[in-house]
């Protein structure tokens, strides 16, 4: 280990870009286009997006980022007296400021999860008191995919949760900043690992890319408002083409699920590596992130040296993610160091 | 029991007016009169909530309702990327429709509580991520006194509690909707009964009057643009006189601790009554509400001719109310009418 | 004139309230009653307001201010991607905090006006870049009769412009603050004074009440949330009764035009003197207000012992205004003061 | 003129990348690097924005799009009971689908101008209601360097508003989306083109970059929460340093500021072939956009091989963008297209 610290491990938005995401920037720069969307290349990645998700009704939309997509989609879903359902570790819950409440000035409820799975059961409850002027009315739910303690829910369980939201007249959103990592895991098609869910925020920038995550409007006639939202928050891009080759370069020849791919391999090799030097693992590791037990001084020093960090302040719990760039090498040397530790 | 619903153990808020509260208007309708609060009648009833509460430097605002007060406040008090903690049985988070949230646009998170008493303990826990630029960070707490399930804060524990919140950082707002009704019961001063709170919901509505429920700004210069948000959401009377008055008129040889005694005796002789009759107690009854278990079809026939209701969908507990109106024979028809069901 | 200044001209909401709106409040005030609207009085309130303006599929709220009335109407109209246009001395643009645009996030456009009255034509110009996701969307206009600069729209005018921004697919709201002077003034039906207009803010406060202003919603389909706005910014009173009230005793033998009637006579005698002493009114004298030009010293001498004011500091005009309450007496006094200036 | 349509003139952000902008972000891409702006790209970049402006105490924001840099600046400024004022042809007011108003709640109020150039006079009134609760209260003002059409502020000029902004207690923030273009046109240092603004749009994505304007904040102090914000709408990049490289690669030799000042040369190319022509132009031409006045048949053959369009539609008046890659062949080609329609 150097004497430099390495974020490889702190998060997936740590990792270089893909080279032939870089490629595809210097396809797509190629004199004049319109801007906001109206050029081809836009035109070619929204088919790719669709085709890959097997939605050709879709509507897709290009945000800078993850959080970015994941506002403007619950956002453009709700009125400020309705109400959001969310896991009780989501992301728009934990790690987007308050964005989402901000923008949609409603009421951001979160139920208890296994991981962020949450039971379908959870939702029954929440839809009793629909109707009165008094309450919020539950209007949507979104739910993770891989979540973000790095779980996987399988195609059949999310199937039956949508439907079941669906069922209950609610509105369901994927958040998949990780969704290639998910699809990877479970080896389905991209649309099973969504079920029937109306809108999905498709990650590339933690898979790869520069910058940028789709957004896939499933149902667009239930997020009608969706493209003003996009604009007035300023995630509209002007040179629209840059962010939509990135997706087209990574779409092609499954390039996004190989690196996916790769990113839980390494997972798999960190975390049995971690096992075998007697750690235990909080959470099973189904994707590409390993959350492992470490006593506060193993925390602190190997901390200083990777970046990794404890998401939960009050459980002595730290978090380790692999990317499509963590390599055989790096893994070993952070298990070295742990073995040093212990 | 008549063939008519009686409304009367519904809500404290389907109780007639005090005549007084009436009276006090007659006496404020005298000629022309300078408007939005510039008048002499609201210069007293200032002085007289301050005298009342032991707050010299507090500003007073009258507005029209306790879910405005309690609004106007929070909403003043943070930035939309601010976190406002409050109890899982709150009025704010469960019966306002969202409204703090949609004035805020900060994120109103739930801590665990005793039917509304919050453990000083589980704040701690909330400010471990105060800093980080992903996080909502939390600023304000609000507590309810007499809390929303007929509890009553000890002057002690809410003493506590709000130093707690202060060594935290954090301002603490007090819902006292039904203040009286507390400080009725737990015989201390006014000021006792909100410990070193930064700011007070003072009912008047629940408690007698036709309307209005003050705002009690004991460190203005934490709220410092409370008069403009007032003021964004109509709730800056320009007949002002006509909302202090009220006040002045309840205050008065302490009116309003005598109509709030008076509920409160009147939830003890129902509660003893229910008891009796062998009915379980939900929550100990401290203040002027009672929650007793019914089976469902007593719950519904009792509901139909009292219009009672189960706060909580998922729970066969079932509310009845009392107020400054409620007489003797009016608990023992209702008692009488549960025995004939039982 | 004696020492104590008087607010009589002020405005109309410096007066007291009618002896008839007080004893609506004792009539109302007959034992338990269901809260939040849920009560008789409220429901033949609501047959009389849709009676009186022959609209008998509308929904009515009860809101407490016209301020609220005015956000309500506005917030319910609109996504934030919308824009609401009004005129350029509209209440809702300059007098109201900012409450319209924060409750509803949308841009408030100022279009030229005489005197509040705005032109057709303007409208036209407003829609034509509708459509581009670049721009605010225009989606309602706000009228106001009689106008803050007291000017009444004829039955015709106001016809035309409604229908006008129908056939532009804007809605229309009128700010009926003062909308009895209006009708008192034209001597046409309530219906005929605000065209077909989709929502209406129905003043009770200036017009003799002691607090409330109604909402006539005409087209309910296009302000679906509606009630939620209104208890979100705590404009559902609990005890209702006591809002609604207040408009059945005002519009019992049309008491609201009498008293709008008696104001508005009051206005043309203050006018007629004014102008008799050679001053110059800055705009015709057409319900309850006058605008008289003054010299900057009378200006302050009159505002020492009347409290009247200059609406735009830029122009050397002062306001005043008659009520339900104005006597021939107090006109005719502060002519006599104003002739002793001069 | 090909039969394909050409988007070359139709604004500054329909043309490619430039080529060191791409070198940047193949530089950047070299390993794992901590994410969120914690990287030494980053810090390079910051300082390397500092030093251009001469502005060491700055804080420096990188978000995606110019319009998220305008609503990140405005909204951290305000409370939703505050007023910004802009030029009637602002960005910010008519092209960003109200965004500002969105974000921060406050009115949004347009001050007359020439050509986006305001009278500090104009402020004055403005500030004259300052202080009663009715109204919202003024406390920023926005301006464009160089204006929506086309025009620079002279150095002078903009010293003397920005200190008279001050003077009447308003923040400036200007809107530089083109400010290399105005800084070109001047010949001054970069911040006497900006005067003592407290918060500016650096505009990268409109003079050769990808994607990304800056925020140079010149007085944190005021801006506060401004990192929040950034956050809440999605804007802090996770793999931060793609923006910031692309800064430092065009702020490298004063890059910025030669492919600035060759957009500004190629508008007057062409603005003086179209007088040649006898065309009138609607605005002095001291930037690198071009107004001029085309009879509708002219301007709809124009627009339909080069996609240039009428930014107001009541007036005959189209616009013309250069850019950093607008070649005197394609300037020349426009012309001949021109001299073929006339």
């Amino acid at each position: 280990m150097g004497s430099v610290p390495s974020p490889a491990f702190a998060s997936d938005n740590a990792a270089p870009a893909h080279p032939r995401a870089l490629e595809a920037l210097h396809r797509a720069n190629d004199g004049s286009a319109p801007a906001y969307g109206a050029d081809a290349v836009t035109q070619r990645a929204t088919d790719a997006l669709r085709d890959a998700f097997d939605s050709p009704g879709a509507e897709v939309l290009f945000p800078f980022t993850g959080t970015a997509a994941n506002i403007i989609a619950l956002a453009s879903a709700v009125q400020p007296w309705h109400e959001i359902l969310c896991s009780d570790v989501a992301h728009v819950l934990l790690d987007e400021a308050g964005g989402p409440v901000r923008l949609s000035g409603a009421q951001l409820t979160r139920l208890p999860s296994d991981d962020g799975l949450i039971s379908p059961d959870d939702l029954d409850r929440r839809v009793a008191r629909r109707g009165a002027v008094h309450h919020s009315q539950p209007r949507i739910v979104t739910i993770t995919q891989s979540t973000e303690n790095g779980r996987v829910w399988p195609a059949q369980a999310i199937a039956e949760f949508v439907d079941r939201a669906h069922a209950l007249d609610l509105l369901v959103h994927v958040d998949g900043s990780r969704i290639a990592n998910a699809i990877a895991a479970l080896g389905v098609s991209p649309v099973e690992a969504i079920g029937d869910a109306d809108i999905v925020t498709v990650g590339g920038t933690k898979n790869g890319m520069l910058f940028g995550d789709a957004l896939l409007v499933r149902r667009p006639e239930q997020f009608s408002g969706i493209h003003f939202v996009q604009k007035q928050i300023g995630h509209l891009a002007s040179k629209h083409r840059f962010v939509a080759a990135q997706f087209l370069g990574m779409l092609e020849d499954d390039l996004w699920l190989e690196t996916a791919a790769h990113a839980n391999a390494m997972a798999r090799r960190l975390s049995t590596g971690m096992t075998d030097l007697g750690l235990h693992l909080a959470s099973p590791v189904e994707a590409n992130e390993v959350f492992v037990e470490l006593d506060v001084d193993v925390h602190h020093a190997i901390a200083r040296d990777y970046l990794v960090h404890q998401p939960d302040i009050a459980e002595p719990v730290v978090r380790f993610v692999c990317s499509w760039s963590t390599s055989d090498g790096e893994v070993d040397a952070v298990l070295a160091a742990l073995r040093g530790l212990l």
